[in-house]
């Protein structure tokens, strides 16, 4: 096994500066010099001794990761990410666990965290109100949030991070799309219960139909709260809500699902109902996970950068573990249109 | 918040016999007193006090689990099973580790958990040599592993539990399938690269087809091995597999792919090829697992019973924990057939 003295000579650096790359500490670095630092690690698969970490920092080499669900694909893709590289750059490992979206259970999560001695803390969440998770952060912990905005503060600082796509941006280049292939009659589909993410894409939908005029025929429909335990419901869902938009008889022709689990609902849906996509009925989802490519028609939907934004996510935790007195920030991606099969231009 | 003498006055027992439910001692327990006292634990939200457990067990309540990468859904969908069932029924967390079945990885996730004081660990891997399971097993680990037979072994016991559906089984009935609609030309497609229940699944077929005097037009189709890095691979895999399929002269009608991501590559890929499902070829996938209802048409697949399986598997930890005399065991479930829409009798 490689020991941090060898990183150090293959890479021409000081011991000291592997170990300000591996704790976080890297801003003030040399790009080269991080670069050659890293490339020894992976050359020389080195992986630095947990138990030698935690005497150290004083901190356990634990990250919490927590997820609405984990049998969510678009989830399960992020933790993945999330786990390999705090593992294989950092040496932590993850414990991980199933929130549901329940503000309760997340706060007792964070509970646990500190019981374990677990300092640092990745939150997929996006529920309209964080006081629960800025409670914890005030108690000690560093959080990075997912999937949802800094809420504006009087105060202006916030003390978590937030590492989002724009959600906005995401359902405004979906709509705009359709309405480029030619579509006038368009409808947002979504669960009721209202979250960060939720209520930036049905902004980002009305602006894009209200910029092309459309905002007479643009509808947002909203279906049952959905409980995410059951990953299914989130398909099932789209799928009953597709049933009732196409016995409609001004029937919307270009069809948005919040997310790509609730537009493979909508497609089957359409189809139950006789409908052809995208002959009939244009459909576009939002994530972009890899079963899009595996539809029928394959579907056209906005892609999330999931690697990029994990890395953020690890790396912001690693540093501000390292060097508390980092100001918190908010970082925003940029979604793309991924163009497939399931959108043409309308009949009428 | 409810303490435990709340669920005993409840359940109209002692608070000693509510504490050997939470501990996994309720093997010689009346089934009606058990089922009282979940009743009462679900009903009064009870959690039992993790750090007070931490103190009188001394080990840390967590369970490690070991699974080749989150973002593959039926993992997800497990991964969510146990952690849910294992936070809510015995105030244990989850320490998740993507291992891409590599034994090295495996090997050092479980000098981390100890290094963590983690007793218990649920590894899914199915690799053909799990010594370095027993080794870690040998070292005090509490180890329960999924979808793979204990190893047969001169000595008679093994030192893991373990929790598997009957893979041979699995196959065999989606090949029985397969000849009762008519097929006379079949194929089974896998990655290259054995696992346990892959192996199983090939004998499975080769029995089917045998028992109705098909093996001269049965193949076992390998690909190239698949990395389970990316997610994406597994039905990539199929998706290629079935071009080349689709090319033959004598195309085989009735195909079964190894899992239903690899299943789902398959119908891709003979549409690709100009070939409709079911008309021209039937598809077949093991795992049920949801998006199969999504797919056009709705994919036939073997149900595995993921639920009932993983709160065997907590059980198995909590009660081996509780009683490091517990002899291990091996627990086979049986899987059923979910017919839909994506086998149909052959034309020819």
């Amino acid at each position: 096994m490689s020991r941090i003295s060898d990183v150090a000579q293959r890479a021409g650096v000081s011991t000291s500066t592997v170990s300000n790359v591996l704790n976080g500490r890297s801003d003030r670095m040399a790009k080269e010099t991080l670069e050659r630092v890293e490339t020894a690690i992976r050359e020389l698969k080195y992986r630095p001794n947990t138990s030698a970490r935690q005497l150290k920092t004083g901190h356990t080499p634990l990250i919490g990761l927590l997820v609405p669900s984990m049998a969510n694909p678009m989830y399960g893709f992020i933790a993945r990410e999330v786990e390999t590289l705090a593992q294989e750059r950092y040496g932590f490992r993850i414990m991980i666990g199933n929130t549901y979206r329940d503000a309760a259970k997340e706060a007792h999560f964070f509970e646990d965290l500190m019981a374990h001695g677990v300092r640092g803390v990745i939150i997929i969440s996006s529920l309209v109100d964080e006081q629960h998770v800025e409670a914890a952060a005030e108690r000690g912990l560093v959080v990075v949030s997912y999937d949802r905005r800094a809420t504006p503060d009087a105060s202006g600082a916030s003390v978590i991070d937030h590492v989002t796509v724009d959600s906005f941006e995401s359902s405004r280049i979906a709509t705009q799309h359709l309405i480029a292939q030619g579509h006038r009659r368009l409808a947002f589909v979504t669960p009721s219960g209202r979250t960060m993410s939720r209520n930036e894409k049905i902004a980002g939908f009305l602006a894009a139909a209200k910029a092309a005029g459309l905002e007479a025929s643009a509808q947002v429909v909203e279906g049952l709260p959905v409980d995410e335990y059951g990953d299914s419901m989130m398909s099932e869902l789209g799928r009953m809500q597709a049933g009732l938009i196409a016995r409609r008889e001004q029937r919307p022709t270009g069809v948005i699902g919040v997310n790509d689990l609730l537009a493979f609902g909508l497609m089957a849906g359409f189809r139950d109902a006789g409908l052809s996509v995208p002959q009939d009925v244009s459909v576009i989802g939002i994530d972009n996970v890899f079963l899009s490519t595996l539809m029928h028609p394959a579907m056209t939907s906005v892609r999330v950068p999931v690697p990029e934004m994990a890395q953020v996510m690890v790396e912001r935790v690693m540093s501000r573990l390292a060097d508390p007195s980092i100001a918190t920030q908010e970082f925003v991606f940029a979604p793309t249109l991924v163009a497939r099969e399931s959108v043409a231009p309308p009949r009428d």
